[in-house]
């Protein structure tokens, strides 16, 4: 427990290693990220919690605008006749609906689902919208609320309402869809890697786990800090199953009507909760600099001559304000002992302490949330030092992550060895596999383990598969998972 | 109806002197600014609509922020146990909810309302996070998706969901909180000037009209090009009327618990409405360039020189990037002609047009959307002069705006007039009240007006009421409205 100097407690957070759900749980409610609702399953986003999820939306919006993409917004709910049209699509999401029935004082004449997820309504609409040619490819995306009602759940994570962005594309041709579809993914990758300093490993889904309609899925995996992997991204290429079934047809060049090629892709606030674990640590929270609400804390040390120190911290907070998202702690209600703690809990980066000898020699003393290594700075190259040092945290965090995820990836030569790692080390587990979803299904009753992907590198298979002996077609990644 | 010269249709609006209603949702529908869902009373905000709300967006996220306000994410579903506890407001709202009472496939055991409104759930929560003094005030704004089962609709002025803000503050003082609900109607009613170009008369709302369950509501009232009148935003004082019922107290210095006085506020997407009613014309749209998506279309005249007019196109287009919203359109399928009238119906405030001619002259041809005038302008002047231009334009939208609303507030002495003007003139008319809601309302059967506001300006009576001929206690604005 972190006690501070004047017994003001810093709210405790149970050790990783003692229970990791609990100390994953511990830190969203203490740093006070999200809380608990009146409402089962539904977490509520507290600022500091929605802030990280504004700045993560900005530079993907950002991204998505650059590569051609609009934004729109259609209707939360979807009419159950609507819904059924496409078949493996509903049976993939009939069971997680939540449904309106009555609106307005009245029973609805037919059923409302609230969206899982948009691609048949928004279907519905490309159907009206695209003529010809020239109304392709269209590029939208769209940032909302959707609702999957979930047995289980735990924040960010897996929610009954979560936040996320949905991108819904249509295209002339195949060849055209399927390089939208990685086009995003790789968008995804270099979001995650870049702003969230979260390596990932990118492939493909088998087609036991793909998308419910889709006719391939990648996706983004990370591995966290408790060695299961989380899937921090997909991006589906839709062939035309959607696009025959919601009669999306365009008057080619060539005079014949045509079905549409179609994507869909999406993340959501659940790479919150791989942030978190990708990167916390048992004081709490890790930020990465680039998303982090608050990149450095300002916390002056009064001492004797208060006045001048608070008057400096003022003149250096103004300073780096509009370059930094700067904070300056001033309640003097609070010890420093105290402030240092709860920072380091919150995941701020970078820590800036003045105190009187500081304002008398011109410098202050920066701490890293990474490393804990202590720098003095003179005041005149404050604000291109906090710079510096922000990108070198970023970076670092970015190279721990890389290693924890590369030296908990193993590759396993037999059953009995994959037991074994999966039992006691956990982590991205390589093998062969056979490729049949009987074996992929088999493995997953008795370990609990899933094929996360078919990496796009090193899946050539080098033996035999590791379940049923048989030829392998793939060498592919498992692993245990949110 | 406007026809290009290559008979390609810019599709019809209907004259709004023939049919305001038709014409409205003509413009609306052929500047793809939204169109109809497959959901009753729901409508799609299709990207120019969407990207329109993304730029009102953060012009007031950005004030909110300036004044200190946090956003924060509540759950979509309330239990209808939570809806229920504050009467009032219940009463004002169960008639519009819809309801959820299935979800994961089994029937819920408590039926769950998708939010008209978040007061009740907010207060759910604040009642957990205030303890103390030093937890106020609290200032948090949400973004979020509203559901209010409407019998008629019509796209942004009234919808099944709609998209908004809605702030929620709690303060130690009943000062504190009136001073945070005169704030925010405050900074609607300048973000509505400044952004939207849309004249508003602030007031507080009578008794009948205020919002269910707050203690004050005042607003924001703007007139429409037809005469009716538009509430544009509301800022809230609840007093303590939802601390008491949902137990929200805190220990103040004294050691006394006491109940925290909140606000609530909020602008929607029918300002989307209100921007279309205030500047639009025959020939469409007219955005005000603050929140335009596109401030400037380039529209290249090819001529025999085709190639240098593109080059000097693309060029002119690059120099402006990043200064301004601005679409160089090259589709050579369309003629220049039919471009014109489409980024017209647009409501594209500044047409930039250039030919071979204007190459060679180094200059180019401005032409406003507000007043149609053209103007010769160096190409090496350009950006400064767009930006005069633009500025100029908001200017002139404003005060046209100004004089319209100015022109048709009319002060009327007697019932007959009343009603004649009402008849004849529509408009914002001021009249004496004796403050009665019986009057309020037989006014209201008799012919539909009501009460839009109590002016903060000019509301001393001068004479007897209108309706009952007794003392009047106020100057009041009545109006149709939307």
């Amino acid at each position: 427990m972190i006690m501070s100097d004047d017994n003001q407690t810093v709210k405790e957070i149970t050790p990783m290693e003692q229970d990791f759900s609990q100390w994953y749980i511990d830190t969203i409610l203490k740093t006070e990220m999200a809380d608990y609702s009146a409402v089962r399953g539904c977490i509520v986003f507290r600022p500091y919690g929605y802030e990280l999820w504004e700045n993560m939306q900005q530079l993907l919006d950002k991204r998505f605008k650059d590569t051609g993409h609009k934004n729109a917004y259609f209707p939360l709910f979807i009419p159950e006749s609507l819904l059924q049209k496409e078949e493996e699509h509903v049976e993939g999401f009939a069971p997680e609906v939540a449904w309106v029935t009555h609106g307005g004082g009245e029973e609805l004449t037919e059923r409302l689902a609230v969206r899982p997820t948009s691609e048949t309504i928004i279907c519905s609409m490309y159907s009206k919208w695209i003529k010809s040619w020239r109304d392709l490819p269209l590029l939208i995306n769209q940032w909302a609320n959707v609702v999957r009602w979930e047995k289980s759940t735990r924040p960010f994570l897996r929610t009954s309402e979560f936040l996320w962005q949905e991108g819904h594309t249509a295209h002339r041709t195949e060849e055209e869809a399927e390089e939208e579809t990685r086009r995003m993914l790789e968008v995804y990758r270099d979001f995650a890697e870049t702003e969230l300093a979260i390596p990932v490993i990118t492939g493909r889904k088998t087609e036991n786990e793909k998308f419910a309609g889709a006719a391939k899925t990648y996706c983004i995996e990370a591995l966290m800090k408790d060695g299961k992997a989380l899937q921090a991204g997909t991006s589906h290429n839709l062939g035309q199953h959607f696009a025959k079934v919601y009669d999306i047809q365009y008057l080619d060049t060539d005079g014949q009507l045509k079905y549409v090629w179609q994507t869909s892709w999406g993340v959501s606030t659940r790479l919150i909760g791989a942030i978190i674990m990708t990167h916390g640590d048992n004081k709490g929270l890790k930020l990465p600099p680039r998303v982090a609400p608050i990149q450095a804390v300002i916390i002056p040390i009064p001492g004797k001559d208060s006045a001048a120190v608070y008057a400096k911290a003022e003149e250096l907070a103004s300073r780096m304000k509009g370059k930094y998202r700067v904070e300056l702690d001033t309640n003097d209600e609070k010890t420093p002992g105290w402030k240092f703690s709860e920072y380091e809990m919150k995941g701020v980066p970078l820590r800036i302490e003045i105190g009187p000898r500081d304002v008398k020699n011109n410098q202050v003393v920066m701490v890293r949330r990474d490393t804990g290594e202590k720098i003095t700075v003179s005041q005149d190259v404050l604000c291109e030092k906090i710079g510096e040092l922000l990108d070198d945290i970023q970076r670092n965090m970015y190279e721990q992550a890389k290693r924890f995820t590369e030296e908990n990836t193993r590759t396993v030569g037999s059953f009995d060895e994959f037991k074994d790692t999966l039992e006691n080390k956990r982590g991205f587990i390589k093998a062969n596999w056979c490729g049949r979803t009987e074996c992929e299904l088999a493995i997953k009753e008795k370990t609990m383990a899933t094929i996360r992907c078919i990496p796009f590198e090193d899946n050539e298979p080098d033996g035999k598969c590791i379940h049923c002996g048989e030829k392998a077609t793939k060498k592919v990644i498992f692993a245990r998972s949110y």
